[in-house]
């Protein structure tokens, strides 16, 4: 940790913090300049977190060296992970399509939907059971109904699930009918939930918040396997910006700099990232090239009749004709749909 | 509702989706134009929404004439709302000062805090037990504990309390002890926490998300009132952009801009806006010139020895120079600190 | 175009604004809600933009229904649009690679530069003379030196060049160097200077703004074409978001979207896009499945020893690699690297 | 200067850089952690800019701590500059209107609008020549015949006169006609104009650009003052955000920011920054409370037909209105409407 002190700092004010820091363990440094005092504290700065220097009066500010998370660190961790998910490898070497409809909104749907995924070469299926919606008018999702659905189209097709959960406290009944956890964007600082998933050994598909910056990101991650689960997949899914013509704007940097950072997989949703159906299979294609791990592709039986997301769902021969291009660029990557 | 087709749409088409506009009750509008056909779906627009018009193949996009939101809109309700905390108003004619550290920390901290606020006019005591933080690492607050101890300052001051709510499980425990809830930036779309308040009477602070739009915002309120809750205060605590120097942009515009579409108030929060307890004071003053009614300011004791939000905390001494400053400026605005 | 009114509008109001869009040729439409009244403006909607209607006290906002770009659009020209660059394409069937140092340092320095790059299959050589930087303490570009020791260049190696142009009075001495004008970022919206390289034939390499939106980035091309040159090939390089860790968020939405839009070439910088030359490769390959025409990528013989954006600039040996992966990826889409 | 080295960095490789360091005059430090290797540069770290340091590949990032702008600085200058604009002071203790339409439209609109800017109390004229418009096929302003009739209100009414400029080349024409340049937000970053308008030692109003940060904005300032000419008055106008609804998000952090790090004078502009009438009152008392040393508004004598901005801009009764206002707050903090 480098700590910039305010111009009007006196050598007693140095004194006083350097005594701070040589407290906690950590190499204290003295740097006075002609214009600004310089600290340093070296050693594991985020010893020094809890201190909260940047609040004294004569610090100006503090320039972090190392990152602030540790377990999700490729310096802790150097070889990916791959995390398992029902049998289907999401990680390195493999190219991992998720896909199905934004809600699950019947039997009937949610069973055509796994059977159009797998005949296509899915490996999971995607179906929203609890649904966030920025309306209190619009669909909510059919609860725990829709997660017994899910059951039933799992064991027609042995397609895993993968589904959303949005509080503490449906843990154990969607834990019953799902393989993977999905934490939505809008909970990706919802850390009394994060904690709990990590109590937990089941996989956790975590999305980026509209507005998480890259660490902010990986420290969700962080609060996951910092309670012990070691099973998260990071899901880039499209940022809020200034930009209009697409629902999101879909951060493939994202993609290579999670990777040299971490050693979770990282997979792409280009549904969400662009909100236009058209635009889903370039940036499938751009997401791989880019060395993602995986998608996560919204597909419906019928678009038209969706309850949400139509506009940005597969048509099921939209989807076919992805995993047809997508094949051919795994292979140049050398990555296997498993 | 406007609806604008594709280039290629037929005239069937158009008819196709002006029968389903005329069976929900809409009266329908068919205009071809030379280079593209635009339909009209005329009356509340609302039930339109569970359509899902946009996902027709040949629709291109839909322009909404009415807003999303009915119950907080102000052509709903023309006159303002007050909110009443327990005794202490909060709307038009007023402005209302709440103000706290950022975490409840220790008995003696909370008690000296009310104090000091109480002291230089501050209504409502703010501070946090659950304190959601972007790292694992940090101070997670004293939870039930700072809950009590909210509750023991209340008892010596009088002061009534707001305080974070982070899960809709912990809504008895913290109606116990607080005045109103206070729904933090990271939820203000975690929808079934909203709809839970929005069954209480227990007046909500509903602080803007990070990258939350007007509207957005707007709607998050809309969950709460739809479910029978009247007492929503919104606050504008900043925005996430591309500017560095400040820890968020505060949006004043937001202040006008809402009031002139919604009768709920709308409180600033000048701390998280900018980061810099130097700025607090002047972007109070900015806040209330804007139209705001009231302010939400972290105070603490002794910042320098905060557990978190020191940087941004008044020292008590700048607080009450605050509070005397804010005065003269209520006064010219006609309103009064309750 | 729609014309939503305000509440308070009366039917005199309606009227009067019917007779002004019938007075244009356009085809005047009312539509009486109960909640709004709405008109609509059938026709080119673009004569309507001298109109100010949104400036009238009754209007609440207009609601375009057309694009307000014209020659640009693919639905005035169909096919796509293959720009010439003294010998080497810009367009589909085509992925041109253009390459090059940020500045141009030194004789032996660009001359090695242009080697490497056609040798390593770079069809075009990029490199500053003059060189916009955020401080007047950097290098600001060797300007005429510059351009003549790009002709050099070109000479040894016949690599058209293409240069940025920062003033409408440098166009003559660039003109008699550079085979295409890059206009940067900076002048994306330098509209004298769009519409005096709209009156040459010369190709015009237009980047995108830091903040522009899609339709900013086609009307400033609109500039262009207007004026009578068709040749302008567009530059997604990045905008600017709250995000951190790279220096801009290389939107690569923009591929697919603006080629569903224009029938303009669509090239990508990764270089700028990003900021580090280790996601420069992913990023490449990324454009290029998304859709892309071609790259504009920064490399240097020494980037460590570069004048400005070393950290971004391929070691040649890199661009090399980049260009061997590159083209097993463009044989996939069928583009040959010209 | 901070710099932080690679993992993979050894001994020899921070000697070269510590040598490298030594040569420019600085002191260097060596400071090995046990995780990562930190070197420092303690002098005037703005020699190093020229180095390119991050370009070398066993460096991670720099940090720098020092700003990278020098004579707009209140480091270097602790006092406020007051700028004159012939003989109307823009400074602390006054507090400055600027006022007018969008653009020049005929001799008779823009003397009408000069007398009511006088007749209110606003000190200073503005009005458009040149106008860069989004749109080619928009109203781009009178030009040189904009600049006479400028002239003609200005002898007309003795206000001042600010227009903007667009270019190097016509900075002799509308010297003759105006007392301060105005460079707008689109070339807040054409370097050339700043360089040029640094030569000139009549005042130059600088707006902010779209999507720039506190120090890009105070480094377009250094340009010019480094060329010698220290009348530069700073303009907050709104910035690109992901917000909608209004047209630009007004930053007022800006004010006390700026403010604190610089002592030239911050002016505010309410109608770009906020796009809609009604809120350019409450925006501009907003403005005046954050600490701003004025305001540049928008006023024509019928909005409704002005040829751009008509939308923000005042009706001349509003313009009265808001002077009222502003005048009483303007007591309360000890300005002088000059």
């Amino acid at each position: 940790m480098i700590i910039i002190l305010k111009k009007e700092a006196t050598k007693a004010n140095a004194d006083e913090l350097l005594g701070i820091i040589e407290a906690q363990g950590l190499k204290p440094l003295y740097m006075p300049g002609s214009e600004r005092t310089v600290l340093g504290a070296l050693g594991d700065e985020r010893v020094l977190a809890t201190l909260n220097l940047e609040a004294h009066p004569y610090v100006d500010r503090l320039l972090p060296i190392l990152a602030p998370y540790k377990m999700v660190s490729r310096e802790l961790q150097a070889h990916d992970t791959v995390v398992d998910v029902d049998g289907v490898p999401i990680g390195p070497g493999h190219f991992t399509v998720i896909a199905g409809p934004c809600s699950v909104e019947s039997e009937e749907q949610i069973v055509e939907s796994a059977r159009r995924v797998k005949a296509a070469g899915g490996k999971i299926l995607r179906g929203g059971a609890y649904k966030p919606r920025s309306s209190p008018y619009a669909f909510q999702g059919l609860e725990e109904e829709g997660l017994r659905l899910l059951s039933i189209a799992k064991e027609e097709t042995g397609l895993p699930i993968v589904t959303e959960i949005i509080d503490v406290h449906d843990i154990d009944v969607v834990s019953k009918h799902a393989d993977m956890f999905q934490v939505g964007a809008r909970n990706m600082q919802n850390f009394r939930l994060l904690r709990e998933l990590g109590k937990s050994r089941k996989p956790v598909f975590l999305k980026r918040g509209m507005s998480a910056g890259y660490n902010d990101l990986l420290m969700s991650a962080e609060y996951i396997l910092s309670e012990g689960n070691p099973n998260v997949v990071l899901c880039e899914r499209g940022v809020k910006t200034f930009i209009t013509g697409t629902r999101n704007t879909l951060d493939l940097n994202a993609v290579p700099y999670l990777k040299s950072k971490t050693h979770l997989p990282v997979v792409v949703d280009p549904s969400h990232g662009t909100g236009i159906r058209e635009m889903v299979l370039p940036m499938s294609k751009a997401a791989l090239a880019a060395g993602a791990d995986g998608l996560m592709v919204e597909m419906h039986p019928h678009p038209d009749q969706a309850l949400s997301d139509g506009m940005q769902s597969l048509f099921p021969e939209q989807f076919e004709k992805l995993m047809e291009v997508i094949r051919r660029y795994a292979e140049l990557e050398g990555r296997v749909l498993p």
